[in-house]
């Protein structure tokens, strides 16, 4: 890869591990004037960039270190003198990352912009644990939403009914929702024995998983003491797990 | 990485761009004893492995190479004699890729079978237009399906009345059944008018994008003649691209 200076580059880090980033994003990583990250980017992936500005605007849930105004306000100030940007997102920028708010925002300020996809936890977090996101004969339709509590505001409302129908349900950064999630997706009409687990810390050394049920996935989450990141899959490819 | 012999290695190679394979996933083709790979596979990728047997397994549509039992069996007859075999797929070997079948095999064979996630092109196809699969405002669903056609065997049925009403649709390897799939949409209630997008060679140097309605998609990839690989995606979050 030959960067551009001035450029801000939208890189998905993956999922966890440090080595499932993609080449080209580890190569801009190498070659980055300023890394711009969220809380849970690997300092492995971090220690690539050794002599670059690092800035941690990631948010916990106890403080909002930057609001999103302020993230877009730092990727076009440094590369509008000229450096060469990485915003580092954990995951796909464009699956629930705000990818598409921070490419819009340098587009409107005149500073270009690229996206790195990376591999995303909705789909690397239940194979993690040996479940496949569709599987022939047992899963054809695979959606993915958020619960989120904060992503409720200024969101369209999520068809529950429309969800609950659909073969393999992903549900990513939903531990403080989950309960919720999994109540109105019976109520919609989804078997409450349905196949669920969910992943903590997928493809790192800290990756553990529960399964159940619909019906139970919550309470068993609570039970384990499970914190974010976790992603929540429901559906039949749950019953090939490892 | 340090592989182990006699392990099969199902790796997704990522949406088109040979920089967009996971570093992982480059490192184990570099300590391949055996390439088996798709027929999309970049040569740049094989290149990673000069001196391993490379075995091409890709269906066209005028020919079956390899039926799924007899890439099964190539899988498992080279790692039993030891060899570190990588599995080679388009995408992520988990979203419409078959890895849980190919996994399942190696496992009721004894043989050690790793999942190494890709970038699917589910995601990184609509975003290497600039249309992002989820943003706040527009979409906070996303659906994933397939309409190839001999997917439809022993498959679950699709329900299209579910969904239509999911906030953004993306569908993979549709050239043949694409019109079918939009017409059933509409049907089930989806407005006519909705954006849709279609990009062809997504994330390669060749890559092509038509944009219209989901009214009007089908045709209009019909008459720029587009071919596989193709993905289609329709939703409010085509306005944002490119």
């Amino acid at each position: 890869v030959k960067h551009t200076a001035g450029t801000v580059y939208l890189v998905g880090a993956g999922p966890g591990d440090p080595e499932l980033i993609t080449v080209r994003g580890a190569n801009l990583l190498r070659e980055a004037d300023v890394v711009v990250h969220d809380r849970l980017v690997s300092a492995e992936l971090l220690s690539l960039a050794p002599l670059a500005e690092h800035i941690d605007v990631g948010k916990s849930r106890a403080r909002h270190a930057y609001s999103q105004g302020e993230i877009n306000d730092l990727l076009i100030d440094r590369a509008g003198r000229g450096a060469c940007v990485v915003r580092l997102k954990g995951g796909d920028p464009f699956v629930f990352g705000r990818g598409g708010e921070e490419a819009a925002a340098c587009k409107q300020a005149g500073v270009a912009c690229v996206v790195v996809p990376g591999v995303t936890s909705a789909v690397a977090g239940p194979g993690a644990a040996g479940i496949p996101v569709t599987h022939r004969g047992l899963s054809r339709s695979l959606a993915i939403v958020t619960a989120s509590i904060d992503a409720s505001l200024g969101q369209p409302r999520l068809d529950y009914d429309a969800l609950s129908r659909m073969d393999t349900i992903v549900i990513m950064m939903g531990r403080a929702g989950l309960a919720e999630v999994a109540a109105k997706l019976i109520s919609a009409g989804r078997d409450p024995e349905t196949l669920a687990a969910c992943i903590e810390n997928a493809t790192t050394p800290d990756q553990r998983t529960v399964s159940g049920t619909l019906a139970t996935i919550a309470r068993l989450v609570d039970s384990a003491g499970m914190n974010p990141p976790i992603v929540t899959i429901i559906g039949p490819t749950v019953a090939l797990a490892d």
